[in-house]
């Protein structure tokens, strides 16, 4: 089959660890180190008028991302360009004083996932893949079955069996294949690499594993997205969750590439990463002064964070402790009490995810690492409709009466 | 206490059925007739351009809403400017030329109500309410609890106790006060009439009953969103939920402003009311040729819609045969298969309320009353996380298995 190969700026995929490159392919691995493989871009002249006048999408940054310049044309959910919310009531619950929210409950399928499935889809496409896949903790299978719909792609998805009711339900409604795996997001994982080894999904595109190069550049927009709501700024701090770590490494390399580019101003800027205590070997290490990422199995209610062997993070260590940032963790308590809180000040509901962000700022700043009187960021990756079970205790009715005057003076007398 | 009183282009308080005016301030019906109030402008000259430069939320059309010129800088969620999705795969399934979704579920808490709910905060800014309340069948109560948290208001919220889970929590967790009501929606309804004429609830603002008149002028922006959306064009046809008829209205209402106001072409169009049937007053009084709507105890999963004293009843009615368009029901079975058909086609996962549009267009192209290559648009004006329930049953995975290669060989062998 004669396959596109329009990947619009992007010319090669590079080793992160030895640097060798190779052609832009349905390839993951280096085969002279092993190490992971990224996208490397020639980049036209991209200027702010340009990106301001495309879609309120993210593919007003497609001159950035390896997609072709036609890629809006094409069906797909079109996520991005949520909100960031200028949080003022929260910021001065905590003495800060400059907070903002980057909101991605927003999204199509309400999480950060439909950002990078947007760009694997392209992908895909380009590679004559006709199934959609991945190994999932809930959020990627909902993205992917959703964009693979759209799209007019099979897909068929992998998740621990014991995820939330409300993931479940997301990862299969679009009308793909669900499968349940009995074991942690690690063993799922695995198994999908054993998969794409096998004939059995050697025609498939794993979103997050043979598509993990392109799928990857879509937390690329986060950045962008910040700076440019910012009004072309990057912020002082910003606090950030660590599953994998991708997410971190490419916002990174995001705000690298503006100031390269010249749409924004070179500055300094710290980055923060935060895991829930129940899957924290990124903050273990950090603690430790390791460089090395000791793997655990999660026992956490943030089920969204909970991979417990981070393919990235080594480089979440290393940006870390080069940008003057921190990792910091907090108990799955702190996190319910940190999604009300978001709630009740911001009228924002955030997944448990959201909640190890902003109770980790919380601990950051008490420990004095995070400034007060920075601009800082924080990131709410997920949508509180998907982890209910985190906050339905305490979230109920103040009383349920008759509908009377009477019924409703006895139960709030006084 | 001194209050503002900038509504911005609203002049007064204009009574439905005796065009009685009044003064623009905390009134919902006419003193002389009973008839319900609405807001009459004087609008300045609007222009495509000033629109377009506007924030991509409902504030681009301040100028056609009772709010100030600096609404957009006040604490607020900011709703609006969701997706127009042109939906082909769903359209070739149906057998029509051009139809498109409207999805508000991508509003901040997922449903059209924090339209309306953001005029309403404004409105009660004005009165000086410090506590924002309402009636409501769970979205509503959601976006009140969120509204008032941005916004730093208190907020005390009544809803059916029966509610699905998910709207009960969401209803709460924002840290208003939430009370159940044994009892239906009218009977929740009847009850909040009863406090706002008690000293209870004299300093409150009902946002959907003391302060209607403002927070239905917001269900204007689907018609302007929809119109702009579609590059300056009103659809032939359009398929909207009924449940208040509130919305159906004024979305009439929002297409004939933009015409007066030379925003559009002037066009003929065809409005179309969806309900379920277990809970479908406006659609029996339709089939029956009569002019009033007589009330109905609900029976349905679509709670959203279960309404069975709906206010705006008659004038659904009339707007149906007025422009040549129709009122449809679909059984809840049929609401299940319509929401799964959605998400299946178009990776958007519609509440119930949505099955019920896509269910009763799917009638109205059987029944040949709506023209399949006339240019569509259908409302989803909830999310389907809220109403999991519907589709739980059947959105399941396909197997679970160990994960080994032969575990998934296994379970789908050829």
């Amino acid at each position: 089959m004669a396959l596109s190969t329009d990947f619009g700026p992007a010319t090669a995929l590079s080793c992160r660890e030895c640097g060798t490159r190779f052609d832009v392919g349905p390839n993951f691995a280096c085969i002279e180190c092993f190490g992971p493989l990224e996208v490397a871009y020639e980049f036209g002249n991209v200027t702010r008028a340009d990106i301001e006048s495309g879609p309120t999408n993210i593919w007003r940054y497609r001159g950035l991302l390896p997609v072709p310049d036609d890629v809006a044309t094409k069906p797909n959910l079109q996520p991005g360009w949520t909100k960031l919310v200028k949080a003022d009531n929260l910021a001065g619950e905590l003495g800060m004083r400059s907070l903002y929210v980057k909101d991605d409950s927003g999204n199509p399928t309400h999480s950060f996932k439909d950002r990078v499935v947007a760009i694997a889809v392209e992908a895909a496409r380009n590679f004559g893949f006709s199934t959609l896949s991945c190994s999932s903790t809930g959020n990627l299978a909902g993205a992917v079955g959703a964009a693979a719909a759209r799209a007019g792609l099979d897909s068929c998805v992998f998740v621990p069996a014991n995820l939330e009711e409300a993931k479940i339900v997301v990862a299969s409604v679009y009308g793909g294949r669900l499968v349940g795996i009995d074991g942690t997001y690690d063993e799922v994982n695995r198994f999908c690499s054993e998969l794409i080894g096998d004939e059995l999904g050697e025609k498939w595109g794993f979103v997050n594993v043979n598509l993990r190069p392109y799928y990857a550049e879509g937390s690329k927009t986060l950045a962008y997205e910040i700076a440019e709501q910012l009004g072309w700024r990057i912020p002082d701090q910003i606090v950030i969750p660590v599953a994998s770590g991708s997410q971190l490494t490419k916002i990174d390399k995001g705000f690298k590439e503006l100031i390269r580019l010249g749409l924004v101003e070179e500055k300094e800027y710290r980055i923060f990463a935060a895991q829930a205590t129940g899957c924290a070997p990124v903050s273990a290490a950090y603690k430790a002064g390791h460089d090395v990422v000791q793997p655990v199995r999660p026992d956490t209610i943030a089920k969204s964070l909970a991979i417990g062997n981070p393919a990235d993070g080594p480089y979440v260590l290393d940006i870390a402790r080069r940008t003057g940032g921190a990792v910091e963790d907090v108990s799955d308590r702190e996190i319910v009490a940190a999604v009300r809180l978001l709630a009740r000040t911001e009228g924002v509901f955030a997944e448990t995810a959201g909640g190890v962000v902003l109770g980790v700022t919380q601990k950051l700043l008490e420990n004095g690492k995070l400034d007060p009187d920075a601009e800082t960021v924080i990131l709410n990756t997920g949508e509180g409709l998907k982890t209910l079970d985190a906050v339905s205790a305490e979230a109920r009715p103040a009383a349920v009466i008759r509908p009377s005057l009477d019924a409703f003076r006895t139960a709030f007398a006084n």
